[in-house]
């Protein structure tokens, strides 16, 4: 048997009590190392200790490339598989269960809070959210505009937008590149080792709502498109650490955004639509 | 104190840790009426008995119109509200906090799963969502088709869409209405009632797959639209208690759809984009 566990968004207390119950009686229990990257105080040790038990991490490579020998656990064993938020954050998650249907290995998914649905706490209806954009690090020659248009097109249908910002992990080519180790700093490599053909790693670096703010701005004014749908004193929704107990809030224009700081990730912005419910904007008035 | 505590989605140990701790140690548990009647699994007597200790039940209109009780509760002790899914996912709470706002009473939300973000069980990817409907219950005179639009526009942007089918309490005025007891088989009142002016609940109806992909048929074939964007053979996902053991995903036309039992409620229906990623294709593949 296979579970795929969310752990939720805060920290090891934000698993449910019947994941947790899962946990303490399976054979082996492996963690996203996605899950120790992106939550400070939600690693492998603090896991372990919460738990009384060995957790295994698993980072991305092994999840996509080597998730045979997760399954082949899988099949006479009963093995956990720890993803912080919901396992259907990310598609990684889709193909283990198929390649475990393929296996014919039964799975089970113990749902948890994540950020698609966490963001309600600061005012605004999920119901009135549209598509989902994912805003990347601009390098000098590489800026894809394209979640632009499709916040533009939210606005449009008098829907707000929930711009992800992720945790990206450059190789020393600077290419982005989603294989990552589950200690950065540990298995952090030289040139050396890039010379010699290996996986190069820089610590992860983590988008944050003033950079968001200033690309957005940076393609407002490319486009000389300020009084439009989206201008520097359109309203944001900045969003760090969701869930946490340190989590934050700001609600500004793009402009005041693009000079904040709302501390350590992960953080997550939201553009929201140009007509409010009353009690949505009631909320976002305490995050003023 | 004021403590909003999702429960998520399947049965009493769906909570998370950090909210069972919570439960068993402020002054006052409530728990949201809409919990007691949505989910079967979840009453008030099983809540008690997995706590250890009594679960006041607050009825919707103990929550909108005497929320000034429980909030008088929370000045000086600590006080915890349950409520099914995320604490999110009705406007009701949001009305709660800022109602503790403006009394100075502190707030924390413990999140957990929804249905906003549990959907992508049916391996559809939750970003590529467009704007979330509810398809309400038609009556021979009341016959809303705006989410019909809504899931249109979505499809015509390449996103799903994901069709809430609510539980509607019908007054025998056969109006819909919000306002209902936590326990409509004894609060259920008569016509005589009625004419002394109180409330008269009827036992609540569920929404069905098959009722919602009947009202959509319906429209389809009033506006001619076969083979636009819309048509009898075009696919939905069919999903009856999502997150629960006995959850059901059924993925074909809606045709089909609308001589499909899925079984006891929630349910809900997704719409999906005309064109799938390679991984949801194949995760729907597993529910045809």
């Amino acid at each position: 048997m296979l579970y795929l566990i969310g752990l939720g968004l805060g920290d090891v207390t934000d698993i449910t009590f019947k994941g947790l119950q899962i946990v303490r009686k399976v054979d082996k229990v492996f963690l996203e190392s996605y899950t120790s990257i992106l939550c400070a105080n939600r690693d492998k040790t603090d896991l372990e200790k919460f738990y009384g038990r060995e957790v295994i991490v698993a980072d991305r490579e092994t999840v996509e490339t080597e998730a045979e020998l997760i399954l082949d656990e899988a099949v006479n064993k009963d093995v956990a598989m720890l993803v912080v938020g919901d396992p259907f954050g990310a598609t990684t998650h889709t193909d283990l269960i198929l390649r475990a249907v393929q296996k014919n290995i039964p799975y089970k998914v113990i749902h948890n809070a994540s950020i698609m649905n966490a963001i309600g706490c600061c005012g605004l209806q999920l119901y009135s959210f549209g598509e989902t954009v994912s805003i990347p690090f601009w390098t000098d020659s590489w800026k894809p505009e394209s979640f632009f248009e499709k916040i533009v097109n939210n606005i449009k249908n008098n829907l707000h937008t929930l711009c992800l910002l992720g945790a990206f992990i450059f190789t020393l080519f600077n290419v982005l590149d989603s294989r990552f180790s589950p200690d950065i700093k540990v298995k952090e490599k030289s040139i050396e080792a890039l010379m010699k053909g290996k996986q190069v790693y820089e610590k992860p670096r983590f988008m944050t709502v003033d950079i968001a703010a200033k690309q957005i701005l940076e393609i407002i004014e490319q486009r000389n498109q300020e009084n439009d749908y989206l201008c520097s004193q359109s309203l944001a929704v900045g969003l760090a650490r969701v869930g946490a107990d340190d989590q934050k809030i700001k609600y500004c224009s793009l402009l005041e955004m693009s000079e904040t700081d709302i501390g350590p990730p992960l953080h997550c912005l939201i553009i929201p639509s140009r007509t409010l419910h009353p009690l949505e904007e009631e909320m976002l008035k305490l995050f003023r």
